[in-house]
């Protein structure tokens, strides 16, 4: 396949100053579906690795049966581990992010931390500090949480109440830990509201805020929205970032595509709704968020392995593409001109006056008695207009 | 139209003693719709009184505007409250609930507490300050908020950030005037996730219950959760309502019917979803909620006055039959041991025993190392024999 | 696991003449999953065949693969069909359906009849004919052909109406080849609109009975509706069956359960959407459909094989359970007194008068200048009433 | 307002020649919603027929109601139609389509063509055939019939295999009308699944088609799909649109935006599914279509009247900006060896050879019995290699 980009001009060139990372998973799908088997063989992490960083990225987050097989032994998983970090350290890689595959085993088939059985629920914790050891051991700032079986899928079968209680209890137990381990180790939790589960539990970016409140050190917790999940619900992926943000706990971001409510796609970055992937990356820019741009994505099943680093590496493109654009959209005049002639600015500003109190505001009759709503409902907001000034940007137009 | 119910026995005949509440706006209701007029003519709030308390509710609710007509002088408005009042008075009907309607009049097409343009933040907090004296006169000690204009259609319409500073600005604002007024009177935030808005801000019950954390009065503001809102986002309605109430968070309830994912219908209670309205039920009943079962549908426009009312008491009868079901569903020895092979008592136990501690769960092998996953892993949940027990008894087949 | 159902009434029992049927392939689903391995053990088609009996079905249905594994040699194939004819003479179980799988292998990732790849297709038309023999053998009258991979996740990866022309061509030339040997068989198409791929090809019941009337034997090919694949797309699956009667192409139907628009659950009929499942018992009985009532259903991963065959028992009762509810609402004087209120007699009438010309109508002043609109407009339509009627027969509280 | 183009080349300045039209309805558009009251003041059709002509549309298209307020008496209604057509020789402005109101009026609140009321089915004939009289009148070629009011929000309201024979009838009577009239007028269905009612009878492209086929003259009447409609089902429109062209019955089309499964948005062309856009704009202009591109959206509520032509020039805008995209993707020589690399020659080829036959097919030991199954399989499909591609060419990237 001949490269896409063979004059990338620098600013879109993928370099580890952008942060991109990618999970072994995502790359090393082999393409098993529902319906399908397998359509490619499997990927050596080692060679994962270095195609990643050839191809730009900063680095690779893992789940820990990704690294070392299940049922590995203590020796297998020595020279698992030695592997990968020796390709590591020979391109530079880093492992910002790890996480624990609590799903793919039956044992896990009701759960994991809410799992009915309570002998799972406690296997569960233990496969997962082994694996926190292991993140921290390889650098990992941040260990992901996605609780995928966490759920049901008829009424009776789980007792949402309890099964918080039993998330609650396990997110806890882990703080202890990495409290008592010293770790510099924070949890971002994932959601999804269904699949595998016809329900799963903490469907929403907001359930997961929520909840992360109620546990006994919320500060060591925030989430780790992916971009599909919440576009599953139907949701504004972007106004979900935002919010988060605003809670100060977006702690890691997974990006992919989706088109519309269906069943969870993974499509590259850029791929699925692109004006809305164009509004993310321009609140993720001007937000200031740091952390990595984590892409997890499934290469379709009919691409072979060529087909996946193209898949890859089109995840790169579209996002510095679509910073390019935001970028020109921000510092156009007439794009600020457009912000203010919506008010935006008003928006920035308290509704409150400086050291204007309640009372004030009762008593001020142009607020209310006076106020001439038929003129106020009479002006426009011009939103289309500077929407079709980013619909201009985005599209290179202008 | 002849009742269905000519003899209903006892307990399924609705009465004060279950809590059952509309809002005037849903018999009320005249049919507009976006592509066509209304169909019924206005219905004098006092006739909705009277034909409610004959129907056996037990409340009724309000937003200002459907008592007091926009723009209505100050006499007429005392003329609305006394009329009203008088046939409260006279049906010994109750209003628990009051709420403001900031969606109607032009002036709020870009939102009410989160409008672009200040003056209109302003005019809605007085706007709403206004009906909350009239919420507490009336005895009401529920006020909710239904932000339904809060929200875009395009993306740098709004800052979500800025646009949370001011939610959050305006309900610290109103707490602040509760507790100065010494009010006995605890808000509840309605999400919705879209429509009339493209997007609306707090779009599901998680994130309004987050957003809730970051009041300076969190205490004095729960959730108020309406079926067909979570399920136009294609959530498990019951699911968000076990959350809301682990949070202590569900403050009032707005009970409807919904078909999936598409357009606010407001169908009676019942209809739609019906095994998620058994659940729902089940839950409420069983976790104790106080608070009113407060109906908010729309009859639908083919219907005439008979049709409403027909509607209106449908809502009711369809609560009180699932009530009895989930009664006999949970009395049923059968179900309980169903409940019992499916380990529900096991996830009602702590994952830790009693006394046990982190370190204790590390060291024990039969948590991990001598766990015999495959065994484990063999072993049946038993779930859809438990979800056939709970179709049998909502169908009255057993 | 204890029977639910010790003392059901005979017209609860399943038997033969309720004509169910099961796919090998559904209580043989092992529980693999996109992100899960099996759950349970392969099932032997032969157990399968006997249990099924056992539970009061009529037949089963069968992929050339649930029978045969993939790559079998010819002496295995012979000993796979032989012990399966033995299996069905034993119980008397019959074969109505058959179909292909034309999926689950990685040849197929690009599709089948639709591939880009010219031999693949050639190569699917061949394994088609090769079970269609087999198919007739074992005495199937329908044979249905699911398209799951005949579609696309990107824009230019497939040219739709190219696809159709080899879509069009395949079907046609399994129709010549039925012909040419004699066979009386028909073909049913079975739409859904994603899933493995992002889009497939005919997505709906329209779409498919679009697409049957541009064949050179339409005659030969009907519909396999699948509940869960309409809902999916957030349709009415009674009216689309009720469409496919209308065209005469109801050849074969597939029974589950489907909680909204997501990922393909599957689930037992019954489960899901309830009242959907009234309705549509309430029309397969009312309109004479004579063909098989197929459960193509997936019991879910959480269950060992006793859950299974309670999951499967379940579809039966459950449709049982309905059929007895919907003779219950058509048979009662109330409900007929209802739908004449709602003029559903109007409804089945002509429009035109019995020998009237379009110009009389035209002629007719009463149709419109003496019309009386306003007068017409306000009379209700007594739906609500009608509803809650079918509400309480569902509930068997009537 | 500024222009947002003051510069536009000449291919990307809307003219005559691109055939944009637009419905009175569209820029008319008042902004009243579920929730809300109007926005915008009433507009005069003549101002609308200038406007779209100064921003360089076609056409303007019209319900029976939009031109002449229901209730007109006849010499009103003469004077409506008078000034009308003096804008219309004013500006040079077309009316290619026409279409009728039947579903403002509460008498529609139950359907028209199939309201169960018999008389309201007559009178929908008349108002139809009186308005087909000025639509051909004013020259239109395309009679829209969008049945918004057939369909049902509860199970027994609507014996849908009834109200299909009553759909029949109308289309039957109205080509009798045509015909007798000797009017060179076709007619054209559009879907749409629900909103404003709970299922909409035809929900879909397919539906339609379909339907189509069972009438008395199936040349005369097409469709007219949606973007939005078809997006509302989460069903691929592009995927919708190639059905149609394949049949021969895109007749008409509507173009606007949308962003999924939810309430209908009616937003300006681009906004929604971008991507979608691009696919379909690729569609249309490589297809052949030849008629007119016409846009069915509302400008928000939240604007102006500055803020409707802006939305209204924005349609047309990024039809052309999408219009040069295509023709530079199709153009460029990579892309076309990638659409080689990916075998969409190979698709375009009969499956069975020049004079091949069945028979040789079944006697080709390659296509079966000597097929490399595993090799075959291996082969990349290499679409996101070419996604990308297209990508970049949306974005002006190449």
């Amino acid at each position: 396949m001949t490269s896409t980009t063979p004059s990338a001009p620098e600013h879109l060139t993928p370099g580890p100053e952008h942060k991109f990372t990618f999970g072994l998973w995502t790359v090393g799908w082999q393409g098993r579906d529902p319906f399908g088997d397998a359509t490619r063989p499997a990927l050596d992490p080692v060679e994962s690795v270095t195609r990643l960083a050839e191809l730009g990225a900063y680095g690779v987050t893992f789940h820990d049966d990704d690294l070392i097989p299940f049922g590995s032994s203590d020796a297998e998983r020595e020279g698992h581990i030695k592997r990968f970090r020796q390709a590591l350290d020979a391109t530079g890689l880093t492992v910002p992010m790890a996480t624990t595959n609590l799903f793919t085993h039956p044992v896990f088939k009701d759960g994991a931390f809410t799992a009915n059985d309570r002998d799972v629920r406690r296997y569960a914790l233990r496969k997962t500090i082994r694996n926190i050891d292991l993140a921290v051991e390889l650098g990992a700032k941040t260990y992901v949480a996605w609780g995928g079986r966490e759920g049901a899928e008829s009424g009776a079968a789980k007792d949402v109440r309890a099964a918080l209680d039993r998330m609650k209890e396990a997110f806890d137990l882990l703080g202890d830990y990495v409290v008592s381990q010293g770790y510099d180790l924070r949890f971002a939790v994932e959601p999804k509201p269904n699949e595998p589960r016809g329900d799963i539990l903490l469907p929403t970016v907001g359930h997961a805020l929520a909840f992360i409140n109620s546990l006994e050190r919320p500060d060591m917790v925030g989430v780790n929205p992916e971009v599909g999940h919440e576009q599953m619900a139907g949701l504004n992926f972007t106004h979900g970032i935002a919010q988060a943000l605003w809670h100060g706990k977006l702690f890691h971001i997974d990006l992919n595509g989706q088109t519309g409510i269906k069943y969870d796609q993974d499509l590259r970055f850029g791929a699925g709704d692109l004006r809305s992937a164009f509004w993310l990356v321009d609140l993720l820019e001007s937000a200031g968020y740091e952390g990595p741009r984590h892409f997890d994505f499934k290469p379709p099943r009919t691409e072979d392995i060529g087909g996946v680093w193209a898949s890859a590496a089109g995840c790169m493109r579209n996002y510095l593409l679509l910073k390019e654009r935001s970028a020109a959209f921000r510092s156009d005049p007439e794009v600020q001109e457009a912000l203010r002639a919506s008010r935006l600015d008003e928006l920035a500003r308290p509704t409150l006056g400086d050291g204007e109190t309640l009372e004030q505001l009762l008593a001020d009759r142009g607020a209310y008695e006076d106020f001439d709503v038929e003129a106020v409902a009479a002006r426009g907001m011009a939103f289309e207009h500077l929407d079709q000034l980013a619909m201009d940007h985005l599209l290179g137009a202008r």
